[in-house]
């Protein structure tokens, strides 16, 4: 052993992945992506890298003190910590460049500088989506947002989840209502802990830190517990007696987003108002969301976002209202997998591998990977001179569906044979029919 | 204007595209990732950061120079500045884990502190494929490499191009031979740059400041100005008399390489023998390849690599020989938009712009979007309160191909009115045939 090895290790609170999950990993990510395209949104690509000015124009406290940041020439460099502030800086700096209402997407990978701990990331992939509008946006964006994550969720195939829906103008206006003026940040931030700490404790917190009286207390549990279906909790909201402008169009903001989101065929089953739904206080002003997995509440939320007034205030006079929700990656796939929802078996890139038995059967082989390739199949050759057991195995432990073996005998007679990896069987297959049989029994799967 | 806006900027050297930019970026790098899978390549993804002790174990010199570095709370961190040396500390600390032949792809950003310059950039994205043995490895992968350069820039659709290819025995064995010791690194270095300083200068310099006789510097230009057919070249390779050990290897190596290259169908109009060629000086150790569009020479370099004995020395005592390539994609992307190489019209992620006319339109537009996405195909509604002269004006900016217009005619006669946004025709279609007729008419385009 050379004394001198430099040990070969990663960061701490990186995720680094063998490539059979990398491959779920990225067909999650896919998956995304392609929801994200199949309703219009455009990609952009900002950097990882910004300057530090820039990037740190609005941050401070918690978030500032995690910035990865460093100094290279002249410059004063940051790892970006969101994709929302490097899109308010591109949406700012193109302005005249660039369409509105500007729907887009970014997945990408952003640093904070976290005590390293069991699921905390210090590098993580987001995938954020954003509809911006220039000085005005309709709300029917609001109501597309619940139909794509529907949307992506489904798709990734993760068991039952819900869309808690919430408008902030809702929660803002019924605390003023109430006269809460001292402690309303706070008390808004008790309710987004609702869930976490239990009603007992939020009571507790009202009576004895706010010195909320009991009637107050009582109208505020009377609005966290709204019950029923969505119609009926609407209804109750109504019937509050909150006398306040931005409550009514709050829940008038809330009733037209639910029918268009309805019309868009997500099932009431899948998003439910919830009145503790707040999000970041200094930002979203409209509707909120929030997904969960119903099945594993404790993984937390999974896709969130809203609605804000203004973009790019830091950057730019021009008003830019827009909605927009963000999932990140890497956590949700590290929170999936740790619960084993995530299916690490029979995933290759591959379709088939091919095993030339002999020299003779290189030419053939050649010829029946680009037969295979250009007809959409992934596969491999196995060019190594090994044992067939070995080559076997290679295919086994890739998970590679089906091994093609050609030797002598396939060559004279115009075929290949296909043996089946997961049901154990074998085929003689024509070279002409060889797509179709592929085909055939990958569909079948 | 508000005084204390900070300006919009991102560093020099990054690049950043608008969308209708992306879009093309990305279907580059889509179909290089589609082809690496073809060929059954596995995806991994090592993070971007990582400790500065493990990626500085090898690397020196202008590279260390311009490597992104800072210390956060204990670590020292580096940006990574290739993907090469994360490739090598990935498979050392994951040798049992992996199957060999290990054939990994990665496509990530890399970072290095250049000094802005037009076309340098300082994060850029590579498109790395490495096949890596255990203890050995074929030298028909070799051969592989050339067929998925082939398939690549094919599918880039970028014009003729020409990979050249060479092996490091045959320059190291005939300067050898030479009896080239004190100045082979020199020597060869110069061969490196035959081409950017011409023959004149490479003979002025052989003759002046390495005071090699005239035999020696006309077998090396005899060397490097092998001519006609790849066979022809290594008719000559063989006549030249040279008595190494090395240098016969490397012919015998050669001559394999260019067998299986030929067998997998790779036309000889597109690599060619190039003695010139050496690629890294202490890194490659037998074939090595560049490829150039031969339209375009002085973009350079546009796909690089080779076969090396050992990939991870610094971390590991396995033997690790590989082979494989990297694409410059931001380069390479930056130089084929400056030669308007890319075309940047008639590309959207919408195949469909939905109209509805009135607010009695949305739900029948909500149905239609999705029965269009639910076929594959993505859309988008325009739900602003605008004109309709300005909603035709956002269609045609971000060149979405088709509007489907849906008003009270179109509701009344189960049908949607299509504009053909290029070709400035109109057709009302039946709704159950419109996935048919979208799709005949973007297949015949």
């Amino acid at each position: 052993m050379n004394s001198n090895l430099v040990q070969p290790k990663s960061l701490s609170g990186v995720m680094e992945l063998l490539p059979s999950e990398q491959i779920l990993f990225d067909d999650m990510k896919q998956k995304i992506e392609n929801t994200f395209k199949s309703y219009g949104f455009l990609p952009i690509d900002t950097p990882s890298i910004e300057r530090a000015d820039v990037l740190l124009a609005k941050a401070g406290g918690e978030t500032e003190k995690q910035i990865y940041k460093f100094t290279k020439g002249d410059n004063d460099i940051c790892l970006r910590f969101d994709l929302t502030v490097p899109l308010s800086k591109y949406v700012a700096a193109n302005l005249n460049n660039l369409e509105f209402p500007f729907k887009r997407y970014q997945i990408g990978k952003s640093y904070r500088g976290e005590k390293a701990q069991k699921g905390r990331y210090r590098e993580f992939y987001q995938c954020d989506i954003d509809t911006i509008g220039k000085d005005n946006l309709s709300l029917k964006n609001d109501a597309e947002y619940p139909a794509i994550i529907y949307d992506i969720f489904k798709k990734l195939n993760v068991g039952d989840f819900v869309i808690y829906i919430n408008n902030r103008k809702i929660v803002n206006g019924f605390f003023d209502s109430l006269g809460l003026v001292e402690n309303k940040q706070e008390v808004m931030r008790l309710l987004d802990k609702y869930y976490k700490i239990g009603e007992e404790n939020v009571v507790l917190t009202l009576r004895e830190d706010y010195k909320l009286p009991e009637n107050t207390i009582s109208k505020i549990l009377q609005f966290i517990n709204l019950s029923g279906t969505n119609d009926q909790k609407l209804q109750q909201l109504n019937q509050l007696g909150i006398e306040n402008q931005d409550f009514a169009t709050g829940v008038f903001e809330l009733e037209e987003v639910i029918k268009y989101i309805r019309m868009q065929g997500v099932p009431d089953a899948n998003f439910e108002i919830n009145p503790c739904i707040v999000r970041g206080l200094d930002y979203y002003t409209g509707t909120v969301y929030e997904t969960y997995l119903r099945d594993y509440p404790n993984i937390g939320c999974v896709c969130g976002g809203g609605r804000y007034d203004n973009l790019a205030s830091y950057y730019t006079d021009a008003k830019l209202p827009g909605v927009g929700v963000s999932i990140g990656l890497t956590r949700l796939f590290y929170q999936l997998n740790e619960q084993h929802l995530i299916k690490l078996n029979k995933t290759s890139v591959s379709d088939v591998l091919i095993l030339p038995m002999d020299e003779m059967a290189i030419e053939k082989s050649y010829k029946i990977a680009n037969l295979l390739r250009n007809n959409g199949l992934n596969c491999q050759l196995y060019v190594e001179d090994k044992k067939f057991k070995n080559k076997m195995s290679y295919a086994d432990k890739l998970a590679i569906p089906y091994i093609a073996i050609i030797g002598e005998d396939e060559i004279k007679n115009g075929c290949v044979t296909i043996k089946n990896m997961f049901e154990h069987t074998q085929d003689a297959v024509l070279d002409d029919d060889l797509v179709n049989y592929i085909n055939l029994q990958l569909n079948a799967k």
